[in-house]
This record gives C-alpha cells, sequence and structure tokens, in this order.
C-alpha cells in the first residue's frame, strides 16, 4: 500500500487516524518538514481522504495487523490525531496480535477517555514504537498568541477568559473535559464527557429558551489543556464546527491556550469566525490561569 | 390577610417561595415547631396552595409592597426557598419602594446566581429583616446520614462518590453548580448554569445516543454545598423530579452531603427511587470531600 519512491523507509512517522480531516493536516505538515507520512485508517472511523496518502486499513482491535503493518514499515514513531469513538471491549474484532496483548488491552476499558488512551500508548510504546504529539510533529497547527480571525478579545471579555481558564486549571486533577464558557462573570457550562459541541448546543438551549438571558452576544468559549496533561495524546482542539456551536451560543467568542490547543482547518475557521462576529484568540495560558 | 388567632405577631417567619411545593413543606416544619408562618408568593412562580397559610402575593419587582407587608406583620425573620427564575431586570414592575432602591437592585444583574441571591439577601437585611436559611428553619428536611429508601451505597460506588464529592470541592470557589455525575470513575458531566434536571438529562441523552456505553445502571449523582456557601441562600435541594432524572439517565444512585442538602417530599422520593431501583443516601461530606 505504499509508494514506491514516496515513502522515507528510514523513519517514517505513522499517523493513526481518527475522524475528520485533521489527520491529512498533521500528514500534510509532516510532509512539508520532510517526513514522510504513513496513514492508518480505522474502518467505520476514519475519512477515506486518508487514501491519497500510503496507508493501511484496521478494524478496531486488529491490533496484530496493525503492528505487523508499521514493523514492515519499520516505523519508529507514530501519531494519534483526530476524535476516537471509545469502543466497546465486546465489540472490537480482536485479531490473534491482540489477543497476545489481551490483559494489557482488557485494562484499558477501566480508565476514563484520557486513562484509555494513556494505556494505548503504552501498549504501543511497548512495541518498541514511540508515541509523539500532533504538536510536536505539526507545530504550526498550534494556538497562536492573539486573534487568528479579524476581531481580538475585547478588554470586556479578558475577566471571563481568565475566569474559564481558572475553572479549567481547577478540574486538572479530575480526567474531565478541558472547556468552559463563561459570560458576564458567571460560569454558564463546563464540560466533561459529553464534549465541547454538545457543552455549546447546550448554552444555545438556555439563550433560546431564556434560561440564560444576555442582550446579544455574550459569554466566552475558553479550551485550555489540563496541568499535567499527556500532551501527545489528548491535546484539546478546535475546528469550524466549535466556530458553528459558539456563533449558535450567541457567544462573543472562544479563546485557546497559545501552544496549548490544536487548530482544525485554521483558515477555514477564521473565514467563519469573522462571519459570524466571533473572535478567536490565543491566549498567554500561564497568565490567565493564575 | 393573616388570619386572627393564627399569627404570631411576636415573631413570625416570612417565608419568600420559589416555585414547587417545598415552600409549604418549610412553611408546615415551621408551624410543627410552634412558629407562625407568613408566606410570600412571586405572581407567576410560586404554586397557589400557599393560600392555606396566612400569606401576600407580590410581583416581581413589587419590593416596596414586599416590605410594606413585612412591616405591617413585623416580620424580623425571612426565610428563601424554592426555585427562583432570575428575571431579566427590564421585566420588573418595579414599584415606588423598588425605585428608592433601584441602585442596589440594577447591581444585583450584574452578578452570578449566587451573586443574585447574596445582594437580594443584603437589601433584606438593611430592612432589619434577618435572611436566615431554610436548613436553620426546619432541619428535618436536611439529607441524613446514610440510605432514605431501601437501597444503600454499594461498596463499588464509594469511590464515584467520593470522586463526586472532590470535584465539586474543586469548583467551590466558582459560582457554579453543586452537582456532578461519576460513573466507573469517570466524570460524566458537570453542572454549571443549566441545573441538576439539564445535567440528568444530558447523561440520559449519551446513554442513549451511546456516546455512554455501560452494561446497565452506571453512574452516581453527587450533590454537596460549595466549600464556604451561604446556606441560607442557595442551598443544594434534591426531590421526586431529581429521581426522576437520574432513573432516566440509568443511574445507580443519588448521594447527597448529609446536613449540606434539602430533601423535598422525602417520602415520595423514597418510594420513587425504591420502585426505580436507585440508592439516595447522605454521606459524610468531610470524608467524602478529602
Amino acid at each position: 500500500m505504499s509508494r514506491a519512491g514516496v515513502a522515507a523507509p528510514d523513519s517514517p512517522l505513522a499517523i493513526l487516524c481518527g475522524a475528520g480531516l485533521f489527520p491529512l493536516e498533521v500528514a500534510g505538515e509532516a510532509r512539508r518538514a520532510g517526513r514522510e507520512p504513513f496513514l492508518v485508517g480505522v474502518v467505520g472511523t476514519t475519512d477515506s481522504a486518508i487514501e491519497s496518502y500510503p496507508h493501511v486499513w484496521v478494524r478496531m482491535g486488529e491490533v496484530g495487523k496493525l503492528f505487523d503493518a508499521l514493523r514492515a514499515r519499520a516505523v519508529a514513531e507514530l501519531v494519534i490525531v483526530g476524535a476516537m469513538t471509545r469502543p466497546e471491549f465486546a465489540d472490537l474484532r480482536l485479531d490473534w496480535g491482540a489477543v497476545r496483548r489481551a490483559a494489557g488491552l482488557a485494562q484499558l476499558f477501566r480508565r476514563g477517555d484520557n486513562g484509555l488512551l494513556v494505556g494505548l500508548a503504552q501498549i504501543i510504546e511497548r512495541e518498541g514504537i514511540r508515541v509523539v504529539g500532533a504538536h510536536e510533529v505539526a507545530p504550526r497547527l498550534l494556538a497562536p498568541l492573539g486573534p487568528l480571525g479579524a476581531r481580538a478579545v475585547s478588554p470586556g471579555d479578558e475577566a471571563d477568559v481568565a475566569l474559564g481558564a481558572r475553572i479549567i486549571d481547577a478540574l486538572s486533577g479530575f480526567d474531565a473535559g478541558q472547556g468552559a464558557v463563561v459570560g458576564a462573570g458567571r460560569v454558564l457550562a463546563i464540560e466533561a464527557a459529553e464534549g465541547t459541541d454538545a457543552m455549546l448546543a447546550r448554552v444555545a438551549e438556555m439563550r433560546e429558551s431564556g434560561r440564560l438571558r444576555f442582550a446579544g452576544p455574550a459569554g466566552v468559549l475558553v479550551k485550555a489543556p489540563k496541568r499535567g496533561q499527556d500532551l501527545r495524546l489528548d491535546m484539546p482542539a478546535i475546528g469550524p464546527r466549535t466556530i458553528e456551536g459558539a456563533a449558535k451560543a450567541q457567544l462573543r467568542g472562544a479563546a485557546v491556550a497559545a501552544g496549548g490547543v490544536l487548530i482544525v482547518e485554521r483558515e477555514r475557521l477564521a473565514r467563519m469566525a469573522d462571519a459570524a462576529g466571533l473572535f478567536v484568540a490565543g491566549f498567554a495560558s500561564a497568565d490567565a490561569a493564575r
């Protein structure tokens, strides 16, 4: 499946691709940096657009096939990118390579989302493959400091951004979400297992039902990684869908920790934010979180 | 409006009644303790069943009428009970007594829900009326230690209860919610402006959509007051509706801080929990939160 003359067999970078197009952005960045990517698609999850790169398809549970494919290409480094649905253990199609590692896999399903990824990374590293973060492979995809679109954070929003960052910081010790919505000094929503999109939908609902009443746009989505989090595995991200959700929730904008949040489809995201009158900006997290 | 021979004019207790029937339970407890209650109903919010007690109806914003009524009965103490919809300043029907206090009222609307109540209490106390808590007037309505219905907390649930209590504790510094749902060591939902019922509905949704997958009942609702919270004003509460929501979310039960959470309609709540196979229990919060 790899194309002759394209792969760099001395040091290929494997990309375990979750849903969406973000894995392709990471692949593009890796190639730009002179590193040929080898994409691993998960059947039923990954977009078929990965086929424009050297790739292999595996089903959830085909752990043996995964490691065989990585070994055949002498992959030494792997990055996990994009949303991955948490599977039920019973739904996995375990192959022989999985059964051999079954004890380790079964343990994963007793953990939270973050614990699951940490365990997955351990299993991969036990095979001699280093797990790296998208931010290491494609640092240009990280949120910069300051505005991404035409609008900047207003002085009036800054207190809300700081409050949101403090809440995420306070929840650092827990395997919970990495987002909050704060408006006019009030904590409107805190993210846990439902994810950012569902949290924004909830704020939209509270606006529509009159439970939250503001005149015009109000509130800020704040996203930041938890303190002490392994950024290789579960780095927070925003993308066009986040902006869509923020617009429906009638927010004023989105603030993300500079260097700590990945930006998916940056150009389209910035255009959408501009069109919706929202700001999107990176904040200096060390300042904001204290 | 007060009935001759029933009111105790030397020390009547005023009850500012929010929605639901809980204000009547508090009134019943006060009367049982030998203290005649005087109920203040808010038009459009309070249940008309308060009319079985000495009472007065006011519209939101009729601050002058409220204080005139309290003064006419020489009310020295007032308790605020039941859910109060946060009004828009523009929707208030301000009377002359309100206009006289307008500066104070306007300030309230810049605060969070908790800040709003704190400010309201300050305005009331500025009139020489002491604001007391439902837990002081009706201590029998507080959650006891241990189970309320037939089922007890299983050893397997205890870690989840403790985790939920730690999360609420971590959020103590913020004017956010006082509830969380934890299951199998994972943080499933954290309450903010949406309230407990909406949080439970979200967990139900995640179960139905397969975002949260558990075999059978899983997860615990945990409610506890924030550290340093003024319990006179915003004490957490659970009632039959909470049990209904917990059952729909396929939880295993609800755990509340003993002595720190009010139980609305305790008998019906316990019956409903038994019928749904849920536990409802008070936990020792000092132990659980550390």
